[in-house]
């Protein structure tokens, strides 16, 4: 059986979570406590030397990092990717948006608004925020015209993107006057087999 | 013809270049200064609005920003891009880590020495080096056992990781004792039809 390496809060294992479930795949879910080091363990560090969660393991054992390696892994030869080369390649270039653009800012915000850090960061959150609020201008840009990133279909590039923009007040963005996102997150809620955030499944060591 | 849009100094924008010339791709070059907001412009947002180099456009118009998605697109159905499923899916693992854990240090720093702006950002330095040995401790960590990244032979993921970590030193990092990772680069670029990352192609407005 497939096995996640996960931390409850990270939408960055969300979006692997979704994907399973909208894939209808059973796995093992091991949820490690980053906060406190436990993807930093020599154990952990053997599975992935990046330390860092969400980590897949295969049937075989073998191991995958990045959570949006994992989704391209777990959604090809699926409705989740599209048939398309081209349509791929722009699949490709939302997801590295996404990690390059996005999160850096939006879930980090997040992360240190969770983990009670932001005092820590205070020389940072004025470029962190601005550079957040530019990822969502991007994105409103680009759904302006579009019901989806890539194809007018729900792909992993909407799963990749809706995992930490779906949560971005939680790190104190405000979306309430962002309607074209809003409309947009409420497609990618809408799809079958949705799960939220914070269903979890079952915990296992 | 393909024109790609780019800034000279650029590793992301070599990355590109590097596997043009090793297709053996003619191309249009452009090479916008990045440092003045020639990326910012009217026009250029209309093709990225994300207003980053390197930006891909192909024959028809359509365009394709990112990097690395660029770097899939040109590299499917080559020897850059492997066969085997699973190792598709590490190529992507190795691009990611390339974007969220490895330039956001060692590319940043080298902009801010080249950019004279080290000052600017010295809060964040001592965070930003520190993440920077770490990418360039679980590069090396791969490469003790491993003469390229995926499969053995020289793909797409060793483009993306050699851009920037050929040049770290020009951001402050010492690659002198890192001996397994000074090989892996002589590898690189004794691959054949290699290019430097001054090796630039004919400007063109």
């Amino acid at each position: 059986m497939l096995r996640l390496y996960d931390f409850h809060e990270s939408g960055n294992g969300y979006k692997v979570r979704l994907l399973l479930a909208q894939l209808g795949l059973d796995y093992g879910w091991t949820d490690l406590d980053i906060m406190h080091g436990a993807s930093r363990t020599p154990e952990f560090l053997r599975l992935n030397p990046n330390g860092r969660i969400p980590l897949l393991v295969l049937e075989d054992g073998r191991t995958l990092a990045e959570s949006n390696a994992i989704l391209f892994h777990l959604a090809r030869d699926t409705a989740f990717w599209p048939e398309d080369p081209f349509e791929q390649a722009r699949v490709l270039q939302w997801m590295f948006f996404e990690q390059y653009s996005h999160e850096p800012y939006i879930a980090v915000l997040r992360h240190w608004h969770l983990a009670g850090t932001l005092d820590d960061h205070r020389h940072e959150l004025e470029d962190r925020r601005a550079r957040g609020e530019a990822a969502l201008d991007v994105m409103e840009c680009h759904l302006e015209d579009h019901a989806f990133f890539v194809g007018e279909r729900y792909s992993i590039a909407d799963i990749a993107l809706y995992a930490y923009t779906h949560v971005a007040e939680e790190g104190g963005f405000d979306l309430s006057s962002r309607s074209v996102l809003r409309a947009w997150l409420e497609r990618v809620a809408a799809q079958p087999d949705h799960v939220s955030i914070t269903d979890l499944p079952p915990r296992q060591l």
